[in-house]
């Protein structure tokens, strides 16, 4: 067995794009017209890439806990998003360059021009040595910001750091504050730049001929589940905890997208609203996950200025309350789990806490995965404990309630005074009156009811209604202690919100998946786990000469009966050829007909990461081939069943 | 076992919509908003019914054929949509009242004001006698158009019946021109309605925040398959024939949706582009349907007022002309065969070929899968042969050459004459006269530089350019027979689309799947395939006592790692009541735990059509119900397995 070297090559960026260009992993939406900024189509290795991360997300979440899975409209009447806030508060700032009238995000602009001066100030003094191929990367981007090599004073540099880690806790009139403390300009033309403003992010339409139903496209799936809370809850025979999931479009309209799928303007999220009750967010499988160990960056330690993570156990975490409750703890630890699953590198993954202004309008603690890739840290997955916001503002606003009604165990009894009316006398002696007299004395509190009592064990009370006296006698009303049994108990559950941007997951696995080969820096492997690689078996024979067609045939089939995803390769490329380009598309195993498979029914199995390749029975090697893709061995495993093959060399 | 009557009583709509609502297959979305007609929100049962049927049209039609799977945006600039003619032409054709400016889709108010009348003619006749579930269904409907039982004379039921006929091959003046002719005015307020005028079907919005881009948002998924084309072919070696396919979510702004999922603003599609080369529209795989027999409703038959198909084989009809091409063919019984494995009756399914005028802009052929329900017959599949017409399009407005570059096995060889110039001394005799000169002398034909030949053997020609005659001599020019060899071809692909809404499969499969039971009106039954049925096994314990909790977890595991999603019911309901509730989801198999399956390791296996019980120890009944669900056994061979339960009556 080979041994591989994967760092032989430091990562190369421009290589690895170009290489998910040249295998349709991604491209551009509408290139031939010139594409749209922040748009992009998958093609077939990345629609099966991203529909085996979505099957194994399927499993992991939705059949391991039975959730009830939901598939609710894109398209959205506005008046749903008025009710959740997302017309007046899902916007990012931007501002306008105050000539050209460019548009420019306004966070962004104070990032990049702080650091690229932050970065000028280490070239001045010396420290520059930007990685090599950072630099090279740098010089490809049209916009990539440059600042000139100038010393700052020490004082600048803290005063630069530190609004750097409190970034995402300023308001606009901050960042404009910002602007104009720091003389940020837009870094294209110089000029100055006007005072930020609220930009929103959903994209409208109307709805109907006569368009007079104004719309937006959903930019998240979640309150398709909150609108359907209630037909969930009976779904569910009216049991919490339980929780609704779904994978779907959504849309942001950014002021601007990055190039790549890390913040693009369409996108699939995969979101589960787990309903739970406020008064216990203990989690029953809470103890299956105590012992998993996060990097966790919390709000306090980023408010210092630091971006030092702290390694610490779920359960260490609920203990100290460095994490609000064991349900929030317990889905860090299944997203955790969850990408390491699919090939995420758990040393590029953090997880941290949004700070006080940063929180969306309706969270009440809130952390992200962050995957650490070429362009820094980048939210992947949030977890937010929504409370009960969204569900309280749409009941609030259509009178549709939004509760869980439950059976007590032990009915609470409470006794109190009540009012009895002798309705035909109170009628007919108060006349027009009866109704203003009976309403107010019903109104009363207990205090003044055990007075009235007192009054009309004396014959009868008088009572000031809009300023008129009456005189009410014991005939009319009597003041009776009742008591009352209070069998259900009636709450709003809280939320909590795993939400997945599959697109940037993607992504960074991508970045972590690549590598160039020791002997060949232009021979890019993309080792993706079997599990997710878009193809599980590359099928080849020798040649397209037909007398190789049966056993083509038969090894399909029979993989396809297996379950495993295979294709067949029989260009004319040479079968190295042939390979290399599967070892780019991600495909883990290989399997190789030629003569001798004619002849005595063998072939042979390549290896992705080490190219090793063994030999054996053809029944025998699609056996081993699909145990190793559903993970019950390991390819040394593999290789104790099969003999190595000695062409290796010859063929490669 | 048991037999089954499933036509015990007639087809109850109203029943079936409300289990569907019940048991939240699907509901108007949001409905707590007051819902917003032709948008619909999928819950557990119905996402999970539209997953399996999503995952076996994944297995039938991709893995089947190894096509390349997409996933393109929805959000598209609107320069794509003007190329391919969506911008320009795809549009309904709306009336407003006159007085009330109602909005209504002209062909559907013919159409019903027309069979109105009909009806109203044949209860004139005595001949009336709906069938009494769909008098009563009518009765609900609020704006069935209803009219009185008027006799018609004989020519005017001729004309409204071949009117009815020919309603799709309508254009909009000839719509106004009928309601004319025909006086039809508004059902609900008797007022007359404007002349037709188109209403583009297309979601608008735009893109980016600044406004200027306007987008729309995809009406079908096509276009992004055709805009990839060159990254599609270079990903399949640039080979012909292959196929690209999608499954996605698309919109059309209907201008008068229909309650329920056969006509929605928005929707799952799949789709499939398969490119094949213009002169050869053979199928390799065309003899594995060719005795498949379909019934065909062409164009012919409709024209002539006739709705009755005819059953034929796809060789026939392809051998005969009546379908055009192999290709064709072979999609339409790969379709019929989709539909039938996913539950649909093919005694209610029907070929149906678009007349001349009906036809989208871009199809050259034209075949829609109409699938029988109770509101009529539906377009579920649509299977055209859109020809080179998007490819064209799109190539000629991007410059982009979208074609295939197929090397001739024997390179085809030409001779022409062509004009070699003295460039040096051309260009000094003529100055700035030579260009025009030249080029004029490049544009002429064959027989006219023969001609020159001559007159050059001779010495020398004379070409009049811009009225201006120029006398060229032999020294300056020659015409010389030269040889030309191609040994590529360079051609437009064709493209078959086969094109599917899974809603409109979705909802008749209900429909069709769709009984009650012979004793009980009020306990229905979906019988859906153990294939796409949402839950495959119920997991049942007799009372939710925690001993059976062992006994639930290991059979709820054995089965998860078998692959077959089973849910557990443990509510305070009686068996027999979560039986009814299942029958109801559709789920075909229920296991029970009761107090002999703690003791001996037992446990019942329950059908949900015959309510068959049988018995047997925990794995076989578990080796059974894979069995049953992976259809490699059926019921009749389960029960040869396991022994009949006496205890049947007793839980029921």
């Amino acid at each position: 067995m080979s041994t591989v070297n994967k760092t032989a090559h430091p990562f190369d960026k421009t290589r690895l794009e170009a290489l998910l260009n040249r295998r349709f992993f991604y491209a551009p939406a509408f290139e031939i017209y010139g594409g749209v900024a922040g748009l992009y189509d998958y093609g077939p290795s990345g629609s099966s890439l991203q529909a085996n991360i979505i099957n194994e997300w399927r499993k992991h979440f939705i059949v391991e806990e039975a959730m009830l899975e939901l598939d609710t409209t894109i398209m959205t009447p506005a008046p749903v998003f008025e009710t959740s806030g997302h017309v007046a508060r899902f916007a990012d700032w931007m501002v306008k360059d105050s000539k050209t009238g460019d548009v420019l995000r306004a966070d962004h602009l104070v990032k990049n021009v702080l650091e690229a001066r932050l970065a000028g100030d280490k070239e001045a003094r010396g420290q520059a040595a930007l990685p090599k191929e950072e630099e090279k990367d740098k010089k490809k981007k049209k916009k990539a910001v440059k600042a000139a090599a100038v010393q700052l004073s020490d004082q600048v540099v803290k005063d630069y750091e530190l609004t750097l880690a409190q970034l995402d806790n300023f308001s606009g009139a901050e960042l404009g504050a910002l602007c104009r403390k720091f003389d940020i300009r837009n870094p294209d033309t110089d000029n100055e730049v006007t005072e930020p403003q609220q930009f929103n992010l959903m994209f409208a339409s109307s709805i109907g001929p006569t368009g007079q139903h104004p719309g937006y496209l959903r930019p998240e799936t979640a309150q398709g589940h909150f609108l359907n809370f209630s037909r969930l809850l009976d779904f569910n025979n009216g049991r919490v905890p339980f929780a609704s999931a779904q994978i779907g479009r959504s849309f942001r309209n950014e002021i601007s997208p990055r190039a790549g799928l890390l913040r693009v303007r369409e996108f699939t999220m995969a979101e589960i609203e787990h309903y739970v009750d406020p008064l216990d967010k203990s989690h029953v499988r809470f103890k299956e996950v105590r012992d998993v160990a996060l990097d966790l960056l919390d709000r306090n330690v980023q408010f210092a200025g630091s971006t030092k993570p702290t390694k610490m156990t779920i359960g260490e975490a609920v203990d100290k309350g460095v994490i609000a409750n064991e349900t929030l703890g317990y889905f860090m630890a299944r997203i955790y789990l969850f990408l390491l699953k699919v090939g995420i590198n758990p040393k590029r993954l953090r997880f941290r806490q949004h700070m006080a202004n940063e929180m969306a309008h309706y969270a009440t603690d809130c952390w992200d995965a962050e995957i650490e890739n070429s362009t820094g840290w980048t939210e992947c997955v949030g977890c937010a404990d929504r409370a009960a916001y969204d569900l309280t503002v749409h009941s609030n606003k259509t009178g549709h309630p939004l509760v869980v009604r439950q059976a007590l165990k032990e009915p609470i009894v409470t006794e109190k005074e009540v009012p009895e009316f002798n309705k035909k006398n109170f009628g007919k002696t108060f006349k027009q009156d009866a109704g203003a007299i009976q309403k107010y004395i019903e109104s009363l509190g207990e205090e003044e009811l055990l007075k009235i009592k007192g009054e009309l064990a004396q014959g009868s009370t008088t009572v000031t209604v809009d300023g008129k006296p009456f005189a009410v006698s014991s005939e009319l009303l009597q003041i009776e202690r009742k008591t009352f049994k209070q069998s259900v108990r009636e709450y709003t559950p809280n939320v909590i919100e795993p939400s997945f941007g599959l697109g940037r997951i993607l992504y960074t696995l991508l970045e972590h998946s690549y590598w160039s080969r020791e002997q060949d820096v232009e021979r890019g492997v993309l080792s993706l786990p079997p599990l997710v690689a878009p193809t599980k078996v590359l099928i080849v024979p020798l040649s397209a000469k037909e007398e190789f067609d049966p056993l083509v045939q038969e090894i399909s089939a029979k993989l396809r009966r297996a379950g495993i995803f295979s294709r067949v390769d029989d260009s004319n490329a040479s079968i190295g050829k042939r390979y290399a380009r599967n070892d780019e598309l991600g495909t883990p195993y290989g399997i190789t007909i030629d003569f001798a498979s004619v002849q005595n029914r063998t072939c042979t199995l390549r290896e992705r990461d080490t190219m090793d390749q063994r030999i054996g029975p053809i029944d025998e090697v699609i056996a081993t081939v699909t145990a190793l893709v559903e993970s019950e061995i390991d390819w040394p495993q593999a290789c104790q069943k099969l003999p190595a093959y000695d062409g290796v060399q010859a063929i490669e």
